[in-house]
C-alpha cells in the first residue's frame, strides 16, 4: 500500500480510536495477545527467514541474538499486551478548574492521533509499540528495519486480526512494508497525517530522524551514562553500583559507559573495582592517571568519553573534584541517566541540581531508568529531550491535552 | 555581538538561573520593572523612531497602532513584570514516588535552559517574554522584527540593567540586534545553545520557523476559530456569543473568523444576528444559503473558510447538521478555539469529543482562551500544537521535567 494511503487510513482510524472506551481498548489488547499466540508458528517461521538472511549478510552473533524470537520471547510479547489492559486508561483523565465567571474548564488528556515509530532490530518492539499506542488511543504506523521485515509482517498481521475482533478499525495498526530509505523519509514529512514520531534505535538513527523530520519528534534512548564516585563514597557500595550499572545488561541505554572517580579515593577504589569489572569480562579504557594506578589497560582516547559502547567496555577517568565530574558529564553525556555515589549531603545536592539529564541518581544504579522500575507499568522509550517528555515515557506521555470549557452564555468583557 | 556568542552566553547564564531561588528571581522582576520605569523617556523616544520609520515605509495605521508605546502601555509592561513576582515559582515543584525497593523518585520541574522567541510587531512582547522566561528560570534570546528594533533595544537594555542589580548574569536576557534574515535562521539552528523556540506572530512566520528550525519549536497563536450555532441553541445567547467572539477584539487569535449555523435555525437566527454584526462594523462573507437568507453580502470563496482575518470580517456558512459543522472545523480550523451554542446534551458532548482543537467551548465565547482568563496568571502564547503544551502556555509549560532518584545502594536484579 502507498505510504500516503497508510497515513490517511491511520488518521481516519485515530478519530474512531479517540472515542473508544477503555473497556473496548482492553478487549482489543486481549484479542491481540490471543491472536499473536495463535499465529506463533507463522511468526517463528517468518523470524527464521530473517535470521537466515542476517546470517547470509554476515551479521554479528550479538545482533542476530537481538533479532531472534523464541517461545519465551513470544510469551513475553503476549503477556506485555495483556499487562497493558490492567493499566489505567490515560485518556479523559485530568483536572477541573472552576473560574470566578462560572466557566468550568476541564484540562483532559486526549490521544495524539497518529504516532509513527521508526525502529531497528528487536521484533518485540512491533508488538509492544502497537499495544501501548492503542491503549493510549492512538493509531500507530510502524516502520521497522529491513532485518526483521518478515517477522514484523507476521506480527502485525496477527495484531490487526486480533484488534479487528474487538472492533478496532484496520488503519489503527499499520506496518510500512517498503523498507527503502524513501519510505522512512516520507513518514518524517507526513505532518498532515502523523502527529508524533518516535525513533528507537542507535544514535545514528535518532540523529537522522531529528535532522530530517518535519513531524514533531521525541528523541529516545541514546545513553552515555556515568557513575561518579565521590571523595566521601561508601566504596563497597560504589563497587556494587558500577558493576551493576556496567555489567547487568550492557546492551541497553541505561547501562553505564564511563566511571568517574574523585582523585582522593582513586588509589584505594580503582584497583579493587577495576579488577572486579575485569573479572566480569569488562574491557577498560583509562585516563593517564587511571592507567598509572591500574596498569596494563588501554588508554582512553577523546572519542571514548563520548562513546555509547552498548558492550562490555568501560571508560574510566580520575577527576580532581565534583566540579570536574559534573562538567565532564554535561559535556560528554547524552542527558539520559547519571549517578553519584556519596555520603556527603552537599555533594549529593550539587550533583542533583547541576547535572543536566533526564534521571539523576544518588547512591543507586543508572539501570533503574525504566518505565517498569519507575512504576509506570509500560514504556515506549526513554526520552532524552526536554520537550513534552523526559525520562521513561509511559502511557500519559502518549497523550496530549485538550481544554473542554463549559459555560452558560459567558462572553468576555 | 556575534549570534553564536549570544547563544553561548545565554547557555552559561541559564546554568546560573536554574539554581536561583524564587526570591532572587522575584527581586529581579521588581528591579526590571523599576528600571523600565526609569528608562521610560529613552524607550518612548526610541519608539518614536520606529513609528517614524514605519510611517515612511507606508505601514498601515492598524499596524502602527500595534507598534506604538505610550504611558499606559509602558505601565502595563511594568505591572506585568511585578505581577509575575506574585505567581508561584514552577521550578522545583513536582511529585514524589516511593518504590518498593526503597528508591525515592522525585519528578520535579526544571527550567528548559535557553528559550528563543521570534516575534513581530508589539514591543510589549519583549518585556513580557523576558519576564516570564526569567520567572521560569530560563535565559531568553529575543529576536523581534525590524519594525520595533529601536524600541526593543531600549527595552532590553533597561531590563538587563535591572536584572543585573538583582545579580542575574548578563547573558540571561539578550536581544538579537541584527534583523537580517540570517540571524533568525541561525537562531533556528543553534541546537547546541537553544533548547526551545517559540515563534509569535502571523501564520507566515510560524510556518517558516516550523519548516526551518532544527531547535524544538512550539507553534503558537494562529487562530481560525469558529462559533457553531446548533439547532437547539438559545438564539439570543448565540447572538451575544458571536458578537463577542468577533467584535470584542478582532485582531487577536481567539477571535472568531467563521460562523456556522444549523439550517433548521438559519432562517430565524441569521437576519437578526448578521444585522447586529453589521451594525458593529463587521463585513460579512456568506455561503450561497446565507446570501439567500441575508441578501446583499459578499459571497464567501473557498479561501474565506481557511482565512484568519484578524479584522472585522466574518465568514458565514449554513450547515445541514452538527456532523458537517465538525467536519468543516476539523478541515479548515487551526486547532485553536472552537465553540458550540446548544441546549442539547448529546450535541455538546459530540462537539467536545470530536472537534480537534486546543480549547473547545460549549455556550461561551472563544475569546476566553487566554492564560489570564484560565487562571494561569501569565502566558507566553497559545500553543496550537500537540507536543508539550496545548492551549494557553503558562509558567509550568516553560519548564521541563527532571527525575531525581535517591537511593541507599540499590542495584537492579
Amino acid at each position: 500500500m502507498d505510504i500516503w494511503e497508510i497515513g490517511k487510513r491511520a488518521k481516519e482510524a485515530s478519530r474512531v480510536l479517540a472515542e473508544l472506551s477503555g473497556d473496548v481498548k482492553n478487549r482489543a489488547l486481549f484479542e491481540m495477545a490471543e491472536s499473536l499466540s495463535e499465529a506463533k508458528r507463522e511468526i517463528l517461521s517468518a523470524n527464521e527467514k530473517d535470521i537466515a538472511a542476517a546470517r547470509e549478510k554476515g551479521m554479528s552473533q550479538a545482533l542476530i541474538d537481538r533479532l531472534k524470537l523464541n517461545e519465551s520471547r513470544m510469551l513475553s510479547m503476549t503477556r506485555g499486551l495483556q499487562a497493558l489492559a490492567d493499566l489505567p486508561d490515560p485518556v479523559g483523565q485530568g483536572e477541573v478548574i472552576k473560574r470566578p465567571n462560572g466557566l468550568t474548564i476541564m484540562r483532559t488528556h486526549v490521544p495524539f492521533g497518529v504516532i509513527g515509530i521508526i525502529y531497528e532490530a528487536r521484533p518485540n518492539v512491533t508488538s509492544d509499540a502497537a499495544g501501548i499506542c492503542l491503549k493510549a488511543g492512538n493509531s500507530v504506523i510502524l516502520r521497522g528495519g529491513s532485518e526483521t521485515i518478515n517477522s514484523n509482517k507476521a506480527i502485525v498481521s496477527a495484531l490487526v486480526l486480533g484488534a479487528k475482533k474487538a472492533g478496532i478499525p484496520e488503519g489503527a495498526i499499520s506496518l510500512i512494508e517498503d523498507i527503502g530509505h524513501e519510505s522512512a523519509m516520507a513518514l518524517m514529512k507526513m505532518r498532515e497525517y502523523v502527529d508524533l514520531l518516535i525513533p528507537r534505535g542507535g544514535a545514528g538513527l535518532i540523529k537522522a530522524v531529528s535532522a530530517n523530520s518535519t513531524v514533531p519528534v521525541i528523541e529516545t534512548g541514546v545513553g552515555n551514562c556515568h557513575v561518579y564516585v565521590d571523595e566521601s563514597a561508601d566504596l563497597e557500595m560504589a563497587k556494587h553500583i558500577i558493576i551493576n550499572a556496567k555489567t547487568s545488561r550492557p546492551s541497553v541505554c541505561n547501562a553505564a559507559e564511563t566511571l568517574l572517580v574523585h582523585k582522593a579515593v582513586a588509589g584505594k577504589f580503582l584497583p579493587e573495582a577495576l579488577n572486579a569489572l575485569q573479572q566480569k569480562g569488562v574491557e577498560l579504557r583509562g585516563c593517564p592517571e587511571t592507567c598509572q594506578i591500574f596498569p596494563g589497560i588501554k588508554p582512553a582516547s577523546e572519542e571514548d568519553w563520548a562513546e555509547e559502547y552498548l558492550d562490555l567496555i568501560l571508560a574510566v577517568k580520575v577527576v580532581k573534584n565534583i566540579d570536574e565530574a559534573i562538567e565532564h558529564i554535561n559535556r560528554y553525556g547524552s542527558s539520559h541517566s547519571e549517578a553519584i555515589v556519596t555520603k556527603n549531603y552537599d555533594s549529593a545536592n550539587e550533583f542533583l541540581s547541576r547535572v543536566d539529564a533526564a534521571c539523576v541518581y544518588v547512591n543507586a544504579s543508572t539501570r533503574f531508568t525504566d518505565g517498569g522500575e519507575f512504576g509506570f507499568g509500560a514504556e515506549i522509550g526513554i526520552s532524552t529531550q526536554k520537550l513534552h517528555a523526559r525520562g521513561p515515557m509511559g502511557l500519559k506521555e502518549l497523550t496530549t491535552v485538550k481544554y473542554l470549557i463549559l459555560g452558560d452564555g459567558q462572553i468576555r468583557e
